[in-house]
């Protein structure tokens, strides 16, 4: 197993980023994604700085933003990703429904984008 | 260059599909994903009746499904999907501010993806 | 563009093997990759030998290991991949009915690949 | 770990694809793909027809569609896709000396798929 | 094609990195990517910010850090990045001969990923 | 689980490859991953041959190119490729430092490969 680093024997630079996450998330605790990170404090800190920027409110909802991170999670196969952002996403208001047609949509692009590879079709003028 | 078949050198069944997909997006000529997916008129069948239902109105709002889609292109590195829905996703009213939010989460996810997978990262119990 | 050997600028080395892949295919140049990967001489020679092998006749027929092939470098998404083993499944007698059924497998594959990842769905205890 | 629906639990359009699913293998039980993409039951139906379409006897052998379904598994790396389909394929015929060659297939195939994009060798005039 | 923003046409933010990337690079105009970007002036800071780090004098030697950067984009399958990365590598210092064995590297690499997934080979206790 | 052959249940031809890694490495038992190709004695030898070749001294610094297996393998997500090169990369003298500016490079990587194929960025003429 991968080392995870819990909060006491982080580095102080990796607890100022723990602390960071369990204020902005209200939770006791961070989850594994941070503790393997904090292998590295430098990795860790530009990790959670980007990642609050671009979840943060703007001119997508966070739902759907949520729902982004879980598609591509999905499409490259990130087992942990998948796990987490679909818990993340329905914390943040994801109905069952939804997440029937969002499989829905993966499953159908996986197949269509391989399709147009294999095929190798030529883009079309009027896309660009 | 792959074989693109026009109109007139289909076969009647794919004609009936290129006929329904004029009628369902009100246009002239069918783009060349079908044209080259029409070398086999039982999948363009399938294709074209398995999108139809994946991309109705539900529980998802037909302009995110497609940015859902433009994100799962992106991320299999689909060059013609990519830019056929990022057509369709403007064409339905994605913003130029929501593009560069989408943008944003496909790189982020795609980092955090590799990442957690490079870390091989044990999926936390409160996930599952 | 990528740099391609042509015979007159190849070591003695990548020109032996330039003649035994002429001689095997009955053809009077090699194609474009034989020719990049010649500014590698030993890698030349290991993938050469090693594809030699791989594509013998054995159990499988041999149209069967070029659709696999096929199969393959489109779900890798190599342009080149696929075109060129495209021709060679064709030149070894893949039909066009085998090769819409092949692009409906490798679609079909790639959709249910999703979803199963997707899902996490755990392996039933009988294919184990 | 991911929701499997027994058949007890599952909605009557989800329970009516279980049935035709167990009548077509002649099985006693699903396996748990089709148990998890009972979620969402429209889902699970237009799966379960195009796979049966797709798998149905054609212009390719059925085993050889189950090796190309198996190495397009394999290399899209799905664990679970992989498992079942080498159950299939076996169950359909393939031998170990066949499942052997196929494995030498898809390894050789995934080195010459990236020298060919990492040399980004173009596409030679008599492929296309 | 994508929009490339000159930087006559960019925002004040996205100007300013293109002015530190040609400072730091020592170059009369940026490439593609980064004009590309463009469209999204956080976005642009953020990557330039964090390439920057990341590629930054440290622990690993700078050539050594574009040919992992290299061996990356080649395995992802980006054009791109291997175009720009191939001449970034040897602008550094990397060798022919270094440049045919990082290729021997990533080919062969693909191909054990490959068999270890089709495998599903355990993990030895000592691995972790 | 896959098959396993232990030294006893291996053809003889795959038992010689055994020898040959053992004393190669100075171990007194292969991995799984050999265990497991050894189910096809001719994929075991021709990938223990090109392995040795590839990894031999030459060019490129010996950790180095653990390195870049190691990269390549967290890229492509093989999980077990993952776990066996992080050791084999510490072996050959990979500190922690440079562990974590490697997973630095990776995930960076991923995300600026993901954003030039999303924005299909065309190549700058001076790298090619």
């Amino acid at each position: 197993m991968p080392r995870l680093l819990e909060y006491g024997e982080a580095a102080p630079e990796a607890q100022a980023v723990f602390d960071e996450i369990k204020a902005a998330r209200g939770i006791e605790d961070v989850n594994n994604f941070w503790k393997a990170l904090a292998v590295d404090p430098p990795l860790l800190r530009r990790t959670w700085d980007s990642l609050r920027a671009v979840m943060a409110p703007g001119a997508i909802d966070p739902v759907v933003k949520e729902m982004l991170y879980l598609a591509v999670s999905m499409t490259s196969g990130c087992a942990y990703c998948t796990a987490s952002h679909t818990a993340a996403a329905r914390a943040k208001g994801m109905t069952e429904a939804q997440y029937g047609e969002l499989l829905a949509v993966v499953g159908m692009a996986a197949e269509t984008n391989r399709l147009a590879e294999a095929l190798r079709v030529p883009v079309d003028p009027q896309f660009d």
